[in-house]
């Protein structure tokens, strides 16, 4: 059962907030509105509040104003217990902080994103999506810490039929590898774990697409739910299903699409995460702006701030419209034929940053970001945008304070021969991801006036 | 295009075979009368023979009657396309050889098993179902000298757009391991193939699982297509696209589910196959008789002799009617999650055999011989069949020179000891497929007399 011990989280605070809500609110309508006749997402409210949930709104809000993670305890669980046991007869219980859901369409294999602050501390949204009796929890080094007792309780609490292994891995892109890998098989098979139970995957990017790979291979096929703990993860890899390891010569070569049960995205776990990362997530939030939903960009220029400060309610806005973004791509294209490589904007030159330096020195959006002003401005030489969006691009991204230039040593040369061999060249072609049009248009194409792009690197590069 | 070079195989040439031909229609009826509201799988026949066909039956024959391997030769690509200009309209051509498809039902993941003598002659056959230029084969060193010239050609006849990269992994059980399977993604990668590229397993069942989930996994998904070239690939592992590598605490728990293009069966393969493998593959072919096909065992007790002979016509019904029990199993339980189960009768004892010698001793068919000889004395023990089912099922092994007994060594307590960490053990209850009824009938089960158990150990073990 799921318990309610917490009051809802306050209004939006600051008229900051007020103003971009509306702002969603009409993009929202403006979404359903130009929808194709597939509905891809749709957006739930929590289910209206019980007399019980009213009652135990009266209980004093413990933790939920400061950033405190909370704990599992004794008397957090007999409380729990007081709360369930006043309201016998409510049926079914009522979820209490899942401010917002979205769901993204795939069929069969449809599943819904929670998202809001404090969601770790609700046992029941997780228990639902659990298969079996056994757990695998993959996470890393620097998560485990963190919150792998909380996810454990979350799991197990007042749910003792359910046991749970883990498996902590080294951090880090240079891990994601098959050698890493087989350590969650190993784990799994020395555990004797059958067909009916779940892998949970506690951590960013990396643990995702590496716990997602080894649920989709393991004896071809187990149960799956995500707990992103970054921003990246949650705004991005979490959602839509791509999984996989990297080869020793190229990145995510080997992988499954794999569709979760479930993502969880409690946004207070962001409150651990580095400024550096969470910056890095942001480069993400702002090419959905840029690629599809003109609104969204427009609030966060206004909201920046706000996010960067990591205010629960912009956070959580910011990180619920790029999921839907993401989810209505992602459920008109799933296996990307097309409209899914709109999500690379800035990416090419993103990852010829990434190989040139050598992974790990710059964070993935530290490099996107870069990239999404290389692309705004070869976009720009192109007279596909006015010069206004070239800037706000740029503007946006250092107020995030992002790259915006590429780092010293990519030089024209250098950033030809990677992007040579992009995943995204065909037939001797490389195709880009470009704006073009007013805010929020952007296409995919390889036709373009080659001069531009030399233009835009030698701009950018040093020599 | 296709090319007819070569007339069609004679008629059944025994009387032996006239009479199971006869059976065999009255079994397709009754399958198709019994079916579910599903159809599971439709037998096609040819297309009617063209005009161009017809012409082209007059060339002699050259080497349908021996079974020397054919050689891509220069005559012979002249040849063909003499004949292709004498028939300038012919559309679509014919594909003269293929005397069986069998279509396996699984939507839009459907594909045809072509089945018959010669089938590697036909490049058209082949061809059709690659996608893209490229093509990676992946086989063995035991079976790369014998076809990879001869799939190499048919790739590439008169289609020089198509290119061919192979690997050659070393042969046997031993090596379907991550270590081994890497070579196949580092072949891949060092290639510089794309999604548009095509996998070809070409070998027995360890290839064509490795293969598999190579291209299952590769790019998160490519193209690919079964070239099976031992019995037990042809009648089992090629269909169903169960895919998978093992563990080393255990085998196939790594893997997926993935379906190819096509299954190309060209019977003439295995005439370079060793007996004892070729015995191996009929325990898989008598257990379709005996867990859903009455009239098909009936046909084997009267053909054994002609399929050990390798007499093509006995060999291609073999394979075409345990495809098609195999491919109306499958297509109602892809996943496994019931009736699929019944294709591992004899499996628990097999596998128990095959842990308990050290993989690699007895072939997987003789130690599933060996089980369903047990499964059938247990059966009987429990008064599910009358002695004369246990009977003929020991008869129909024994003349396909397969083991009815457990190796020395297999002891009561080893059997309880490895039996009791299968897979199928649910909540501490050992599951087995058992015949019951009438023959052609059979159950999976965990409710069943557990000293029927024990007296079949006791009798079939040395202690």
């Amino acid at each position: 059962g799921s318990y309610r011990t917490q009051p809802p989280p306050p209004p939006p605070p600051s008229r900051d907030q007020t103003t971009p809500m509306a702002a969603a609110a009409s993009s929202l309508l403006a979404a359903a509105a130009s929808s194709s006749s597939r509905a891809a997402i749709s957006v739930r409210r929590p289910r209206a509040a019980s007399a019980a949930a009213a009652a135990a709104a009266s209980i004093p809000s413990s933790s939920r104003t400061s950033f405190t993670p909370l704990r599992a305890s004794p008397a957090r669980a007999l409380r729990s217990r007081v709360v369930a046991s006043a309201a016998p007869a409510m049926e079914p219980p009522a979820v209490s902080r899942v401010s917002t859901v979205v769901d993204v369409d795939l069929g069969d294999r449809s599943y819904p994103i929670y998202i809001g602050p404090g969601l770790l501390d609700e046992p029941d949204l997780l228990q639902r999506h659990v298969i079996g009796k056994r757990v695998l929890v993959v996470t890393n080094t620097t998560v485990a810490p963190l919150y792998l007792e909380k996810v454990t309780w979350a799991l197990t609490h007042q749910n003792p039929n359910v046991s749970v292994e883990s498996v902590i891995l080294p951090d880090g892109e240079k891990y994601k590898d098959m050698d890493t890998l087989m350590k969650v098989f190993d784990k799994a098979v020395e555990s004797r774990l059958d067909r009916r139970c779940t892998f949970v995957a506690l951590g960013g990017g990396v643990i995702g697409d590496m716990c997602g790979f080894a649920a989709a291979a393991f004896l071809r096929g187990v149960n799956f739910i995500q707990i992103p703990t970054t921003l990246m993860a949650q705004v991005d890899s979490s959602v839509g299903g791509k999984t996989g390891i990297n080869h020793p010569l190229g990145k995510n070569l080997i992988g499954a699409f794999y569709q979760p049960q479930c993502v969880l995205i409690d946004t207070e776990t962001l409150n651990t995460l580095p400024d550096r990362e969470l910056a890095s997530g942001v480069a993400e939030v702002v090419k959905y702006g840029l690629i599809r939903d003109a609104p969204f960009f427009e609030w966060q220029e206004k909201n920046m701030a706000a996010i960067l400060a990591r205010e629960p309610s912009a956070l959580t806005y910011a990180i619920k419209r790029s999921c839907e973004n993401k989810a209505e791509v992602v459920a008109q294209d799933e296996k990307e034929s097309g409209l899914r490589a709109t999500l690379n904007l800035g990416h090419t030159f993103g990852h010829a940053i990434e190989t040139g330096l050598g992974y790990g020195e710059w964070l993935h959006g530290e490099a996107v970001a870069a990239g999404t002003v290389m692309a705004a401005d070869m976009s720009y030489r192109l007279g596909w945008i006015d010069e206004s969006i070239k800037k706000r691009t740029f503007d946006i991204l250092d107020q995030a304070k992002l790259p915006v230039t590429p780092p010293k040593g990519m030089t024209v040369e250098k950033f030809k021969n990677i992007m040579a061999v992009d995943k995204k060249v065909a037939d001797g072609l490389l195709r880009l991801i470009l704006l073009k049009g007013p805010l929020g248009g952007c296409v995919f194409t390889g036709e373009y006036d080659r001069k531009a792009l030399d233009e835009t690197l030698r701009a950018f590069c040093d020599n």
